[in-house]
């Protein structure tokens, strides 16, 4: 039967997400959510606009929420783009410009990345990275390749400068480099969107899925030259005319007039942090310097699938890969979640060190 | 800058929705939009699930919402795929098994299919219609090819018998058929998702935007073979592993609970369908039998951008294509919309005669 299947779909080899489990009550501290809920007023304007008009489709041009994201940034609404989710965009964005071409990224990114390549037959460059998962600034500097970078990276949380990206960009004008910006709010340290009416290869890719808290609603966007978002607009009309239903839209709108809220949750993710790894090296763990909202983190002694088994048995769910053996992904919870978390984790230590 | 572009950009063409205009108030005839809003309890559980859980990803694999859709056809759970529209369910369907591959469909027909090839790089054969825009069912028994059809046809509003249908899977038990359903709930005949236990080359999509009245939220579906939506599932997981929101899944399982009050709704706008296509009978215009929520309409006398042009003069939205000279689509409002639609007509036809 398989000759009803494409070429490429035998090819394929899928993403796979973060655990969403229900078989029990978990502190879930293994997909990057916020840990504090969305401002009331986003809620209450989705809330308001649940009526007879979802039976009519959705602005396809998303006109009120480019604009206010257009305002945010201080950019021209036609260098915004609206998607379903920041991976939709990617997806958008490979096809548009990496399709049949070569792209580079650091070796330990967004583990999503070389799938696309897959999807869209892109020929991916894994850049060397220095010892433990750094990005190697000597290798990248060197690259002509075109680029996608996660800053801060995912899962490490490394954050480059944004006068090193800038260097970056000017070494190649016609050289695209898409920033994927997913933790960037946690980073303290400003956006590259600021840089979109300079450089006009630069693609800056955003979420409301983290920083706004917002990862049930579905909402990424994307600020670059009108020439990269034209791309992006384009192939989203041969795909699908409308791909961001109305209470998401009204939503994530109403979640960029709240900024101060969501900075204040913000804030306090970062705080947390901090406090976090604090605790984390005085239990004798590796802890790479974090400027997101996880931490990446090596137990000494542990390998990361079993320090995952040990954390899910007390009921916290964490991130696992099985190509990395010795970091797991710890994404930061509120400042009780963390309490539990470092409790578990100290009982997690001393019990092996009692079996030695 | 273009050498940013990947080549398959380069080559595409994409589709152009219906006018979504706000400039005035217009009687919207032009997207196939159900005329009556959703359940009011779809409207209350979206409105009770707008709280803190926004905050969380939604679960992937619409567990809740393929069970209910899955009862309803009376097929097994992993026989269902959901997902952001119908039309981002035919994207991944092209791409599952028409990419670099060749697909047949009827000449006119909904003109995304075409657009799909070009994205994917399907090669199309567009089938020969007889006059008036019917299907030639001597050329479709003939044809061996994968194919996609619309039944009803959009926008002539055809409709197909299953078991026409059933002898096209029979013919060839290796070539896929995929049966667009959009309209199906408005045809008053068994949906081809009865035959799916029986033919594993069949796979029948269906939406939430028209007989559910949700084209607001987003959410198409398919049933299937096994085989044939594990294909789905691959791709939708190299594409993005969330493409529906935890609003939509929870307003759509809503909507198949309510089936009563949908079911009473479409039988509404086919009753409103069938007295509007006699008023524009008598006023002396062609108007193609239709088995969905629109009616297929030339306007004798005018081609089909003239009067579209009338009729946004007058403040209402009709659907016309330039490749399509004669026949307009009108979709089916409530009963005082069509009287409406109806009055404005004379107007039109009668100021054209007074003017001859």
């Amino acid at each position: 039967m398989s000759e009803m299947y494409s070429k490429i779909l035998k090819k394929l080899e899928p993403y796979t997400p973060g655990e969403q489990l229900n078989d029990k009550k978990y502190i879930k501290l293994n997909t990057n959510e916020n840990p504090y809920p969305p401002s009331e007023k986003v809620l209450d304007a989705i809330k308001n606009s649940a009526d007879a008009s979802l039976r009519l489709y959705p602005d396809p041009t998303c006109k009120d929420l480019v604009s206010v994201i257009a305002k945010k940034h201080d950019v021209s609404e036609d260098m915004v783009f609206v998607s379903n989710g920041s991976d939709e965009l990617l997806a958008f964005a490979f096809n548009a410009f990496f399709a049949q071409k070569e792209v580079a990224f650091p070796k330990v990114t967004y583990s999503f990345y070389p799938v696309y390549c897959k999807l869209y037959d892109a020929k991916p460059t894994a850049l060397k990275m220095n010892e433990e998962y750094g990005i190697d600034k000597d290798v990248l500097s060197k690259c002509s390749l075109p680029l996608i970078i996660a800053n801060p990276n995912a899962p490490t949380g490394e954050l480059l400068s944004d006068s090193y990206i800038c260097s970056l960009l000017e070494k190649k004008e016609d050289r695209l480099i898409i920033v994927d910006e997913a933790y960037m709010d946690f980073a303290e340290q400003k956006s590259m969107a600021e840089y979109v009416n300079i450089y006009d290869n630069l693609l800056v890719v955003r979420t409301f899925s983290k920083s706004y808290s917002l990862a049930g609603l579905r909402i990424g966007y994307a600020i670059g030259s009108k020439l990269l978002i034209d791309a992006l607009n384009t192939i989203k009309n041969c795909f699908n005319s409308y791909p961001i239903d109305r209470l998401a839209q009204i939503g994530a709108t109403e979640a960029i007039k709240q900024q101060k809220y969501f900075d204040s949750i913000n804030a306090a993710v970062i705080a947390t942090r901090e406090r976090t790894a604090v605790k984390l090296k005085e239990l004798g763990c590796k802890v790479l310097p974090s400027k997101s909202n996880f931490l990446f983190v090596c137990f000494t002694g542990f390998d990361s699938y079993s320090i995952y088994s040990k954390f899910k048995d007390k009921g916290i769910l964490i991130r696992q890969w099985n190509y990395i053996q010795d970091y797991v992904r710890i994404s930061i919870g509120t400042d009780n979640d963390m309490d539990i978390f470092i409790e578990r984790a100290k009982e997690i230590m001393l019990n092996e060190k009692s079996r030695i």
